[in-house]
């Protein structure tokens, strides 16, 4: 069995994911919450059964578990006001390698487990949050080499409890992994948007634009801030999926300038359409796994998830 | 009023905007469907109200309106099949300036008026057709300079008789504007997608791909024979878009290798997100216009529709 008991976890930040973390935890946990803003903490106030704190301090006083839920560019910040918790820490940012950076310098003595969940819209801040966010959503959980098994498999346990599934990854993973996924998409579609308003033919281009606009862009609406970090901070291993990108579309800009652009479209549409239609891929069949570092990795590394952990083994598909 | 009296029409090509389109004038219209596949002219015969012929002569025989509802690739063979018409000819195909030549070579006697409802779906064919497909979408209707101003007008009145928001343009600037806001997310669609699979860290990628990768490749899983029609048929309107998206990425790129790429990011995303996060506009107050030519252009270019016509005049917003 883990060796960590979890009595008393603190989510500090309540915005769209720590918010909701409070309210699926509040009345199944003893949980706290703490938020930089008066106005955030009277709001989360009225969720039944979670204790808001005013400072860091006090919310993070006897927890076993503290879940990072700020910003990256508040977490070094909130990470100096705590620098003696020796307990349970994660986080859910969207890059894994400077939170990482930032948790070992400011509290060497914790255990830290990066994470991620899988599980952002483009609206922000508690007033978006709710409880059943996290259902059936991926959550990355970081095994690096320096990450002790104990620790993940305890604050795993606790989340696939929630309804996640926990995804077991290495940082440096994870983080070619959001790049494709999500940092890749942010930047294409703001392009797109940004484009589509373009000149004199902006406005015609605005009121035509139907579905193919609507999703292609979609998430080009949140907060700058956000996307600004996540992708500024994972600009290694984004600039690298981002050339690919580029150069994928120089390709169909060559075929567009060829004699028969429709017949180099056919070719050049295929890979693309494959990995669409063939996505989402239904789960596999649920098998137990040892819960050792090498095979929960290898877990992740082929596409699947941890439903469940059980002494010193795991349930994946 | 128009001079063009509708009392027939013809509807050539049953997939998912003609079936839609069959479905939503049966009962309201006289109207004839064709298919050149035998079992979608078995399941649109069970359409009320609804005749399916087994040939287009059969079909466009007595019709004072056709509507080409087959894609761009089928047109040629299906106008060569009608070549003496001689009444009003639309069509629904997503690039304008390919299909007005073809009219024009096969239906030199037609009153041909190019058409574009932006109402596609990822999915194909009379089986996915619905007769609600066109409320409140936008139907661009092409004004170019040899379009007749009645012709163009009866059909404007029976389109936006349906629901839909009828839009007046050139040829040349809904091909520009489509490949803006339709044709370029769809390569940038299928590159995100064959990005993400990329490689060993593709399965690890694409399990942890959520919402902002579901909705960025969404249209991905057009068929591709469909998706290379569309962008192949606009070549030089889309390639001058695609120069632009490139452009645009090279800049972020630039961005993620120099020393601050957060903050440079920050910049860079504003116009994205400021374009997407006003869309869509909301209608202005609806006013009378003249139905004369350039009067009904300017309505289009900056960014309105007709809600009905009227004699002389039309209903616009």
């Amino acid at each position: 069995m883990p060796a960590f008991a979890v009595n008393r976890i603190a989510v500090l930040g309540l915005g769209l994911i720590g918010g909701s973390l409070l309210q699926r935890l509040a009345g199944v946990a003893d949980v706290v919450g703490y938020d930089n803003d008066p106005d955030t903490r009277a709001a989360a106030s009225s969720v039944p059964g979670a204790v808001i704190s005013d400072t860091v301090a006090d919310a993070v006083r006897g927890a076993d578990l503290v879940v990072l839920a700020v910003p990256l560019t508040a977490a070094d910040a909130v990470l100096a006001q705590m620098s003696h918790y020796d307990g349970l820490l994660t986080d859910v940012t969207s890059v894994k390698a400077p939170a990482r950076e930032l948790a070992r310098r400011h509290c060497p003595d914790a255990s830290w487990v990066g994470g991620h969940p899988m599980a952002g819209t483009e609206h922000s801040g508690f007033a978006a949050a709710f409880a059943a966010l996290f259902d059936g959503a991926a959550w990355v959980l970081c095994l690096d080499e320096d990450t002790q098994l104990d620790a993940w498999l305890t604050i795993a346990d606790l989340l696939t409890g929630l309804g996640a599934r926990v995804v077991p990854s290495t940082s440096e993973d994870h983080d070619r992994a959001v790049a494709r996924i999500s940092h890749l998409p942010h930047l294409a579609a703001a392009g797109l948007a940004e484009g589509a308003a373009d000149g004199a033919l902006g406005p015609l281009a605005l009121s035509l634009a139907a579905s193919s606009f609507r999703d292609g862009t979609r998430v080009a609406a949140t907060r700058v801030e956000l996307m600004a970090a996540m992708c500024g901070n994972n600009a290694s291993a984004l600039g690298e999926e981002l050339d690919k990108l580029i150069a994928r579309l120089i390709e169909a800009r060559e075929i567009l300038l060829s004699s028969s652009p429709e017949a180099g479209l056919a070719e050049w549409f295929i890979p693309g359409h494959e990995v669409r239609a063939a996505w989402p891929t239904t789960a596999g069949p649920l098998r137990t796994v040892p819960a050792e570092r090498q095979a929960l990795l290898e877990i992740g590394r082929n596409g699947g998830w941890i439903t469940a952990v059980q002494g010193n083994a795991v349930s994946a598909t």
